[in-house]
């Protein structure tokens, strides 16, 4: 690469934004064009995060979104949209890290968001940045909508038994368990060291919500006409850092045997540098994938009980935000998609 | 009371043991008789925990079972079976907190644990001391099987349903979540401080195992002829000391409303000082029981997908172990059901 | 006790608040009269806490102070003071656990807090509630002023050398570890899961502070003539919910004997209930005191190269905050010293 | 770099060993030619981490030390001897991370670790691998003693102190804290997660210990005739999993101003890729070095009090052992001193 990739980040504070620094910093074809934050612009990264990246941080009006080829948004859903408008009138690609170019139809954004979109033509445009399946959109994606994390780790989990429309009418239930930096870095009691410590706290257990309604619409765009009826999803807080383990149960799909499925699996992922199917008689951990850009996934067949279960971890900052969004930048920008992710 | 209830502990040094002496020394009612250690024995319980309890430990053949009127035997499983022998013989009542009095039928009892048991005719005399449900066959009980950790928070959840027949057939899936205590005090690489923190590790997931054949036993007593078909049970290990959360699926039961429902939980535990039932809109955590010897339960109803979800959490330690082993105790001896335990 | 004695509480909902309705609540001679909180008032304490604790929260001007023998001030310095004047009136005895009375000079509480002090003439009057070493003091007082948690871990373990004036002169070097719950509840980002897990965090190292001045104040008070010359004092965040440990450095004792320093501190301490002073070759930690009212020291002799180590523990809430006071309390109501704290 | 450098690790399994073998994985310079453990030949590394580094583990009797290049000995102390033999005579580098070639004096060696030496003219031959210090003889030596890690922290915050005379005859205080990885892999109780978690051990403290000789030793060769007097060294068990910091406190030089001994420091470490001096109002914590090479210091001057305290971190898996030993590699092999480390 003799030009490198000059790449913006807006909302560089938070999270998920330091995390796509660090990774951007690393990233040998790319270069930091500038990094956006209302709340400190005027200070440097490092006062913020006890890191070493001496990164500048600009007022939004500082910077201009034409000195980079790519924005990436790490923002709340509701204020990318401004961004994501100027991001591409000065002919930037825009991988949004928020929720707001996720849902395809207007009525449900605003169902789930509580907000009228403002470019709802952009939600039919946007492609979904679950790389390992929608990777020929996305070479020419103006606008990528980077999935969320729970959506990661449940969709990559379940997307060989959706696409050979395994799953048709049936209820899926994700048992899922997510660290607390997926809550993200403003200060708020739920997420105080004293109240998550040495505690396991279930939320939103049995209510439909934003994520539901994401899984929900990707079931449909994978399953097509055999999609699942139902899911069931049950988030949980742990004490850790980072880090998603979603244990997934569904029903065993009739006629099929365990060594097929198991093929199944093999046969989908076999050349994807991110999916690490475990071998039988190995269990997906978090372990396994903190740090890393890795989706693991193992299976565990329960056929005479009528069940299939699959386990799957990411973690949630890199596979299930940054890291996703620099994957979906290498594909969209044809370098090798693992540049800077390994 | 005027004399105190003498108690004996075998195996006083592991979490359980060491548990049950600190509940122990301070009720009201109880004198404690002997702590047995056969690795410790000749050392004070203060060298192995930062206590100040003063318990001398005692080698086996130095102590005496008739001066105990209640012997708790927190023994790995295969080794109590001699002392709940050596306890009977003396007139003691015996408690065991091993698994080795849990199982009724001597062929799965050999199945699962691998031995012939030795004293086949107490598997059917010994009473499970799940004792919201076994109350009355508790008190005149000359040995008591105190449940496992994970039984314990299933079947107290579930409980209610098992007895009006709602899960007839059903299939039940419990994910469930525990502290690192419930693994013991023996060294092993996987309870590694390292290997823990930071990380959750599933475990014999898709697997029968033990506590899958204590609780399905328990499914036929409390269903009768209308109990579940099946369960599958997904054990996890959680980066915490204590506590066991179970989130467990079954299907909505056809007919019944919301309310109803939960009335039947309401009246059920109407009276039941250890049974905390929240109220809708709230979810049960760890924090919610961990040091108490409570049982938190949230019902969370999503019938429009054919669900029921229960969370319920309880501390393995207690609740799960040692603090049911006092309760049962209680209830025995004709205590206050609370006695030491609040 | 025929008469329970009335306990009003002020600021209710922080840790030090929570954590002395718990203890009220548990006390055989308390009753809880009020509890206060400005910004949850109208709500209970279970909508906030996972506790079973039904304690409904009122506004400052929904009670009358006249209604409680004894008010305790859970407050933010600078707050404490209206209250104060509230409950003197009404003729309450107040504990104040803010630092509003802690300094005795008023141009030191200016210099430190940045006010004014409203009741100067109080700042002479309050008693300080190191209860070991101002018991007789406490049995009389209107107003208490409850130690700092880091200086209760400092001065229980120095108390014997400044009583003997064996600190004279000396530089004390006291190296803190404390939980997180000593930064309250209030969110902040520095007291985030993710920003304290997995790290540890020295802070205002090589400062003066607040916590100095108290201290120095009491090296004077206890040490008189013969005061030590200095204190550095390193405090240290912890990934720990409570606690503190302090590792103390002071010069040793010219001309004296490990045998004669260690029986100095068993005499001084030989009928206190809640030091815990361990026997050499044990190491004082966290774990010894967290969730008790204990203060665990251990003294390790480095005569060859001149030094004496000394290790203290406490929990913050309870011996630093909540169970100190209650222990002040029972002093001041003339009941055994140790109701509702074992 | 045409030819890779040829790697052999002995003890490859261990927290130190699978550290490395990630390192060296990664390095662009170099080939890992063998991986030995005794107790798991035959398996992958696979099977006992959750890595997807295929790495197959071989019985010592079944490689040639000759296929290597370089041989890093990750062992316990004592059975590091015969293969430092091995290697030497095969002629390949050795880098030594057990504690077998750190001390230089044969009775020192046999005094704290309790065995007779079997090579002790190596002693002599030996390179202490601090690299910051011994950059010069480490690119010739045939042998290198890989630093212990709390000494690594230690020695790096003094350098510049001792090198300039700064401490003589004064007493060094170390107050140091660590993660536990430090305690190794071998399942031992106080390494358990429930003895760790929630709690803060301060252990050997005030005893001379194996790594106060070393400490001694080196402040002997870095501080010439002006080193200091004595080492007061007080570790404390963390509950991290990684991680070094240590806060040491020793006099304020004699008409230093703040300002030179900051220019002292900047000076020293201007050109040191590894160091990370910290600017006056920040200081070091664990998040500045956990997972990297680098070793972050503060200097927290309180000349009024005749002290400075000094604060410095390091992450003891890496700079403290496997990462320090690449670096050693990489000079010793004439490579680019951060090649496989950044």
């Amino acid at each position: 690469m003799s030009t490198p990739i000059r790449a913006g980040i807006v909302g560089a504070t938070g999270y998920t934004g330091f995390e796509l620094v660090r990774l951007l910093s690393a990233h040998p074809h790319v270069e930091l064009a500038f990094a956006v934050s209302r709340r400190d612009a005027g200070k440097s990264l490092g006062e913020l995060y006890p890191t070493p990246l001496d990164v500048p941080l600009q007022a939004p009006d500082e910077v201009d979104p034409r000195s980079a080829d790519v924005l990436f948004l790490c923002l709340p859903h509701g204020t990318a949209q401004e961004w994501t408008r100027r991001g591409l009138e000065a002919g930037a690609v825009v991988i949004d890290l928020s929720a707001d170019h996720r849902l395809r139809d207007p009525a449900t954004y605003r169902r789930w968001y509580g907000l009228e979109h403002a470019a709802p033509h952009l939600l039919s445009e946007a492609v979904y940045g679950l790389t390992e399946w929608n990777r020929e959109a996305l070479r020419s994606a103006r606008l990528i909508a980077n999935p969320g994390c729970y959506p990661t780790s449940i969709l990559l989990a379940l997307g060989p038994l959706l696409k050979t429309g395994l799953l048709e009418e049936a209820t899926v239930i994700a048992d899922s368990k997510s660290g607390v930096s997926g809550a993200g870095r403003s200060p708020k009691v739920s997420s105080l060291f004293v109240e998550v410590n040495e505690n396991l706290k279930p939320y939103n257990i049995g209510h439909l919500h934003r994520h539901v309604a994401e899984i929900e619409q990707e079931f449909a765009v994978l399953g097509g006409s055999r999609a699942p009826a139902n899911l069931i999803f049950s988030p949980h807080l742990l004490p850790v850092s980072r880090g998603i383990l979603s244990t997934i149960y569904v029903p065993w799909p009739v006629g099929w045997q365990e060594g097929a499925l198991r093929a199944l699996y093999a046969e989908t992922y076999a050349h994807e540098p991110f999916i690490w199917l475990l071998p039988p008689g190995q269990t997906a951990t978090l372990a396994h994938t903190v740090h890393t850009n890795r989706c693991a996934i193992s299976l565990h067949p329960v056929p005479d009980q009528g069940q299939l279960i699959i386990v799957s971890t990411i973690d949630n900052l890199v596979k299930g935000a940054a890291g996703q969004a620099v994957q979906n930048m290498n594909v969209r920008f044809g370098l090798d998609e693992t540049a800077g992710l390994t």
